[in-house]
């Protein structure tokens, strides 16, 4: 049962005044329930709770942290045909997806507890004595991964579930210890509460501290913009806008104390078309790529949103396969109003722009808020020269670029912004000649692709998702996979420290079994 | 030979029109060499060497940079007697501690061309596919850490050798694979040339290209912020005050695209003398401390700037005997007559505060540029609520404050800013008396002490140097040991790439035999 309440640590509150509903883009109506703002009072006593949690929940040992961590994945599985519903009522999006988004939440919970459980992801380190040295004694020092403090995760538009209330931010934040206030997203603040209820009951159940997680209902910026200045917050996770990214980052790196905000961002993802690929196997490639496109109408951060190749006949045969192909296929839903509407904006700006033209365009009649794919075209020289065109367009859109040769293509990718993915598509005889491209692309991106499609981010300790900016504000970190974790904590070192009073993972007798580096050598022994 | 030369690449260039001398603080004089500032058309050129630099220089395999680094080690080491000549004439500092400096500089190249000759620092990461997985196959992943491309390091006024030119800052992001523009400290422009000479050598003894190390003569804040602002930069390397590394953090912040900064500014490093210590070792504490205080004139950043104890006559005899004692010590020569200049006023600052006592100033006649060390006292309650008395004062200084009750030390120390280090001077059987305290530290610094002094800095993987701002600006990296690297890399996946073209690190067969994780299990094993 829905309230429309904030979670404000254990508590269900509504103090503030300003309210809002959520929209199913589907049916066109505002859904029914009225959710509650967080006011200024709430924000205060959410970090004040998370302040107080972070005392003892960051000395939790990693098996009580993977019982907090599993049993979230098992309350949201206990929501049942609810969540899906809500979900679906919220973004538009089919059944499918929500189920889909659900496995994949679920899973990144458990791929954390296991990972704290096993323990060796604080990579202990151990320099141990030498009192006898010369000049001076060498002392004790041990050195571990500990939690940064509170940490602030704004929930995305785009993955209700993946990446909001319980999603990957938070999930990693806390396996590392801290603990979280989400800053809901507005579009879906039904799916962020009765995540928030499972998480909720798993704390309980499961001895957490009040105040290990909140969960704010917001309509605007003004909740988050307090939650990212407030002293005691120590880190931010974001996944959206590069205009919002940006702002945060900005507040964040202003602060007397400015504190670390991972924003994923922006990208359209660069895929490259060699010649010898476009020849072979243009036509197959044209219809994966109308696939990819329009994948959850095109609401991915990995969405294709420009490809590049050599002009020629070839390429101009792919280009119109991807025109015929991309026509083919039914339009779907958008999450929002707003969200078709950016869309629609942004797609006229980049079509009245001077070279472009426009090669496939949805004409035919479709549902309101149904997101029309298209395809522009343009040649390199005009493309260098107009930054409007290399702008994100969310949505099932792609503008394909006609370079002159190879080295325009090198100079394109020389001078593109920062992208999470981009992906080679080519005979493998034809890498070899093409170095220069495919070096320029590597060190542009965080993710590098091969004869594929960018969507579908495998949650994987091989995965980057991140990239450099404007992909994402911190290219030193990934925002899924395991190793995702590495953004809420730093080291410290412990210098000849009483072994009693040491944390486990650093102890003589290695009490947690892991794997350490003791004097640059590692292994799971004791000392 | 010294001639005031910039090395741009592996070219000594002198075209700007600002020169400046270095200072001799023992004899109160300029030194003779005039040294040439960088122009805006040398930095641009150093710049533009350093980024086509990169593009070999990023792909170079971990035994060639190993080859770099250790060259580097041995031309230091080769320059003999001119280079500890013009260290000591540049700085006041003893022979002794120029030898002692050159011996971590080159321990601390070496350690870093042993890590990437060994190759594992990479994090290879391999997920392998799993083409019938349902409901869509899992494709091939791989993972490594890449460097970010041309950084800048900023020399630092206290380590003319191990943090500056070939300091700890530049060999990791050597060893990262970053091409580095060294901003030379003016105040030790010879030692940084003799340096930049030593590096020049190694690289063409070793092959490297030209433009993988520059090394910019400045005399105020030009250069250094042309270097930052520049957008080929992707990160930056800085020791030195609060002020200056915040304004490199706030410029960088502030750039279309923001880089990291790893900026290891100021920390007073509390230490916490618990009662039964005081009571049964104060004496001797005292005597350790007088000399931690006062080792070389106190300018570490790890000096010990604030002594806390409860109030009693065991404390009170701690003091009067860290007082005597450090009365005893022949004042020594400090870096600088700016540094000194500093000294006394900041120290003058704080004397003047309300509630100060001056315990101990030392009064006998100096010579010109040595520093007069001082110990202060105050009150708990006057600490509190004078943040003046938490800053820096860099030198022989220490302020002591006797707190009224473990709960107002508790609050203290939560109230302090991030520091390097803290430490707890204790009885063992107190510690467990006094969680909260220890709890409320452990919060503040990026490495805790027991029963020791924070001045010493081992070079090694465990040690944790960096902490809580304004310790540093980044917390989640360290700026001593091999850890370091970590500042100048990010991760980037490989999908589905041909074995072939993969890095070797990621190559099925491990050529370089280096520890992986494969499908999150850790192995040196082939595929």
């Amino acid at each position: 049962m829905l309230t429309g309440k904030n979670y404000i640590g254990n508590t269900l509150s509504s103090k503030g005044e300003i309210t809002f509903k959520t929209f199913n883009p589907e049916t066109n109506r505002e859904n029914d329930v009225v959710y509650s703002e967080a006011s200024d009072q709430e924000i205060q006593q959410a970090v004040n709770l998370a302040t107080s949690a972070f005392a003892s929940y960051k000395n939790l040992g990693g098996i009580k942290k993977a019982e907090f961590l599993n049993a979230i994945a098992d309350e949201i599985e206990a929501l049942g045909d609810e969540l899906i519903q809500t979900y679906c009522s919220e973004t538009g999006l089919p059944e499918g997806r929500a189920q889909g988004e659900r496995g994949r939440t679920v899973f990144q919970l458990r791929s954390f507890a296991a990972m704290v459980k096993e323990g060796s992801w604080v990579e202990a380190a151990i320099d141990t004595a030498i009192l006898d040295r010369q000049p001076i004694p060498k002392t004790d020092l041990r050195k571990m991964l500990v939690p940064l403090g509170p940490v602030v995760v704004f929930g995305a538009s785009n993955f209700p579930l993946a990446y909001s209330t319980a999603g990957g931010d938070t999930a990693a934040a806390l396996a590392a210890g801290c603990p979280v206030i989400v800053k809901s997203h507005p579009m879906h603040a039904g799916t962020g509460e009765l995540v928030a209820s499972a998480i909720h009951k798993a704390a309980e159940k499961t001895g957490m501290p009040d105040g290990v997680f909140s969960n704010l209902n917001s309509s605007g910026i003004h909740v988050g913009i307090e939650l990212v200045k407030h002293p005691s917050i120590k880190g931010v996770g974001f996944t959206g806008s590069i205009k919002a990214g940006r702002a945060l980052f900005n507040l964040a790196s202003q602060r007397e104390e400015p504190i670390p905000v991972f924003a994923e961002m922006g990208s359209v993802n660069p895929v490259i078309l060699l010649p010898e690929a476009a020849k072979e196997r243009g036509v197959d490639l044209a219809k994966t790529y109308a696939g990819s496109i329009t994948l959850g109408s095109g609401q991915f951060c990995t969405n294709p949103g420009l490809i590049l190749g050599i002009k020629n006949n070839d390429f101009s045969q792919f280009i119109d396969s991807l025109s015929d192909e991309i026509l083919k296929i039914d339009p779907t839903c958008m999450l929002h109003p707003n969200i078709i509407g950016n869309y629609e904006k942004n797609k006229a700006l980049v079509a009245s722009q001077p070279g472009i033209t426009v090669k496939a365009d949805f004409e035919n009649d479709v549902d309101v808020n149904y997101g029309r794919q298209t395809i522009l075209t343009v040649e390199g020289a005009t493309f260098l020269e107009n930054s409007v065109l290399h702008q994100e367009v969310f949505g099932p859109y792609s503008l394909v670029v006609q370079c002159e040769s190879k080295e325009q293509l090198a100079e394109i990718i020389n001078n593109l912004e920062g992208q999470l993915t981009g992906t080679i598509l080519a005979e493998e005889n034809e890498l070899s000649g093409n170095q220069k491209v495919i070096d320029a692309l590597q060190n542009r991106v965080g993710r590098i692709i091969y004869n594929g499609v960018p969507t579908g981010v495998e949650v994987c300790p091989s995965m980057q998702h991140g990239g450099p900016y404007p992909a994402s504000t911190d290219s030193r970190f990934t925002s899924v996979g395991i190793h995702s974790v590495k953004r809420w904590v730093r080291p410290m070192s412990f210098q000849s420290w009483p072994d009693a009073l040491l944390p486990d993972a650093l102890k003589n007798e290695n009490p947690l079994k892991i794997s350490r580096l003791i004097n640059n050598i590692s292994t799971s022994d004791s000392i």
